[in-house]
């Protein structure tokens, strides 16, 4: 479980959702504490941190008493969620990171804030988003230290969870949009299987690769949205060895000493605690092709969406500009062999992790940069994007600028409730390392 | 490959696009021939049939045009294809089947759209939709006889395809809505394994079972369109004994007695030509109470994202509104109930199925009824929906009131290129039966 910066550790802000409804359901606090704790939160740090495109106290406490009316019991009643502001809410602007949208209003909910509502869940506002969910950012700091970015391109989810704003905010993933942010803030984050949640109404970067992903600051807090996101999970208590696939990945020696470093440790602690660790053999070459796979079938799609915007001259970022325009030079024919590749890659990892329970890798190339050198590299996570299997991203241990790191683990495709079951046994042993 | 009612056998617009193309390539014909056949049967035929909500022929002449221009070999250069209504176009108004959505237009194109026009297809105009793909009927009929249904909710598209004004056409399937009208109309219909392509700018009904699928006058044509939307194919020719499980279902017996013979006829033909039936096991009482589930999901999320304009008084057809105040009757608790059954049933599904190739079953409980009935029934197909499996549907056959009739192969999830490249094997045998 993470901890939140500059906090009071008791106070109902910096608690999990799990911890929380334990105390609601005892009758020692109220919905309505918990919200006003989170909202005095919010006034006091968004001035610093700018985790919110758009957010309104009121509105949220208006949401909090229509819930409450409700009868039968809503299994999200009164929880806060943060909405990345690249999924449309039709009674919130939804400016996708964009001064081309400045004021949209979508006419309708997208699919999964339909869902979230009906499961009683509030929405506390619109999270900021980079250009797109691409690569130019907003304004968004890491709440651990105001210099260094909290990633992109999920970037005020991740903040907004990591500061004790809410706990609990949808992100999407397209390269490294929900794993990155989440280790550079220190939580949990999870990345779906591609797929697995509808995308209606979530605008798109490119939609061979687009998938939902979501963050918490534990594994227990980020299942609970799961069971409403994914459905109702029937995946029993695992027996026997856990069995996990070791790979650092051909790329490993381009993170820094620390984040390798962490890797090491995560894995000896847990080999110490019984976790079985397995060398996993994918062809080197094949997977550094995948990652440009990731960059060049995102940036024919989204050059093509983006195209008349850009021909309209719109006010575009300068990154997503120059994505355009790369993109547009991607013939028909690259594209379909980029995909072809990624389709390989998708067999040999299943071939290759038959009877592992998941993979350890790198979560990110370190800790959080400077907010003025970008958002980070998704150079650890676009591979799994690509062949769209579930990633969990979880915090261990600090890097030498005192900032959180984070080791991700992946599982094969459609096994996000397993990953996530998991995930809770992990993260109960990391917790003792 | 399936026959157009009242048409030239030689006419371009009765050809697949397999064979025009390779008339094309030999430099017979061109693609603005190809067109213009298509849009003289268009003139010609749409009085009568009412597949298009919009259409300008015109328009699909200039988007022709720029296609040509643009270089490169694209995958669907000048093929035309149809649009289903719900699925949003940013040149193009998109109604949604909706007398509340008159004149509407999204500011951009669904991921889909995007994806097409990148490949060099056109957009022959939208297609008719029941409203909000739902069960309340919009004025296309079948081309086969004008007194019944196309079926619904794709009944635009499968009318345009059946009656040669396009090749191909997108549809989308929450309960029967591609399968169906595809057997109705005597054509093939496809489903996708759900999640598999992306639902980004498609108006939901239910956005946990929502899939995208599309209509073709033959296989060959329908993986045309899979290459492009599920990415290509790295499926090679089977070798060995192909093996289908036979599953006429639990409810078998409701279906019409010419369907069933047709099914049994379609099983006989396929074993004579050397392909292995083996009896599926699936508890009876589970997979019937599967169809329940998809209604009671399908009417819990539908009634929560129009609840809105139900509740302004919104102009909504009379069997939406029902659906919608069925559907709020529906508890949070008895819709997790029903998602977990669809869980449980979704594995029960994969295992049974494990080393066959596919199952056969019925496509629909007979021919299209008429008009005045509705749009026909969708209990031999909501249950693949609901448990996410790829649907593959082949007209056989003629019903005793001379109408089309159909067979349906079901695979499992993810096996989509598999289920298609089957699906030509199958469609050859079927041909000579």
């Amino acid at each position: 479980m993470s901890t939140i910066p500059n906090a009071d550790p008791k106070a109902l802000y910096a608690q999990t959702v799990t911890e929380t409804s334990a105390r609601i359901a005892r009758g020692e606090v109220t919905h309505e504490q918990v919200l006003e704790s989170q909202l005095g939160r919010i006034a006091a740090r968004e001035p610093s941190v700018h985790a919110f495109k758009w957010h309104d106290a009121d509105n949220v406490r208006a949401q909090l008493a229509a819930v409450s009316a409700r009868p039968g019991k809503l299994p999200l009643a009164g929880i806060a969620i943060g909405i990345k502001d690249i999924i449309d809410t039709a009674d919130m602007p939804t400016e996708y990171g964009s001064a081309a949208f400045v004021g949209n209003r979508p006419g309708k909910d997208a699919a999964i804030v339909t869902q979230l509502k009906a499961a009683g869940a509030l929405m506390m506002g619109k999270t900021v988003t980079t250009e797109f969910a691409s690569q130019f950012a907003g304004p968004t700091v890491n709440p651990h230290n105001f210099a260094h970015t909290p990633g992109g391109s999920s970037s005020g989810s991740a903040a907004a969870v990591a500061d004790g704003m809410v706990a609990l905010a949808l992100g999407t993933q397209t390269a490294g949009s929900t794993i990155r942010p989440a280790a550079y803030c220190g939580i949990v984050g999870f990345k779906a299987t591609r797929g697995k949640i509808s995308l209606e109404g979530v605008n798109p970067l490119a939609s061979t690769l687009d998938t939902m992903g979501w963050f918490g600051r534990s594994v227990e807090d980020v299942k609970l949205l799961a069971s409403v996101l994914l459905g109702p999970s029937s995946v029993g208590e695992k027996s026997g060895t856990i069995r996990i696939g070791w790979f650092p990945g051909p790329e490993a020696q381009q993170a820094d000493a620390d984040a390798r470093e962490a890797l090491e440790r995560a894995k000896q602690s847990l080999s110490k605690h019984g976790v079985e660790f397995v060398n996993v053999e994918l062809p080197p070459k094949d997977f550094i092709a995948l990652g440009e796979s990731n960059r060049m079938i995102m940036s024919y799609e989204m050059s093509r969406f983006y195209e008349k915007l850009y021909r309209n001259k719109a006010p575009l970022g300068d990154l997503t500009v120059a994505m355009i325009e790369f993109g547009l030079q991607i013939t028909a024919e690259q594209f379909k062999a980029e995909r072809e590749h990624a389709e390989r890659c998708r067999q040999m990892f299943a071939q290759a992790t038959k009877g592992l329970d998941a993979v350890l890798t790198l979560a990110s190339p370190g800790e959080a940069p400077l907010t003025e050198n970008g958002t980070g590299s998704p150079m650890f996570n676009r591979t799994w994007t690509t062949i769209g299997v579930p990633c969990l991203g979880l915090p261990f241990g600090k890097g030498d600028q005192g900032l959180p790191l984070a080791v991700q683990f992946v599982a094969a495709e459609g096994q996000d409730h397993q990953l996530l079951a998991l995930g809770s046994k992990i993260e109960a042993l990391l917790a003792q390392a």
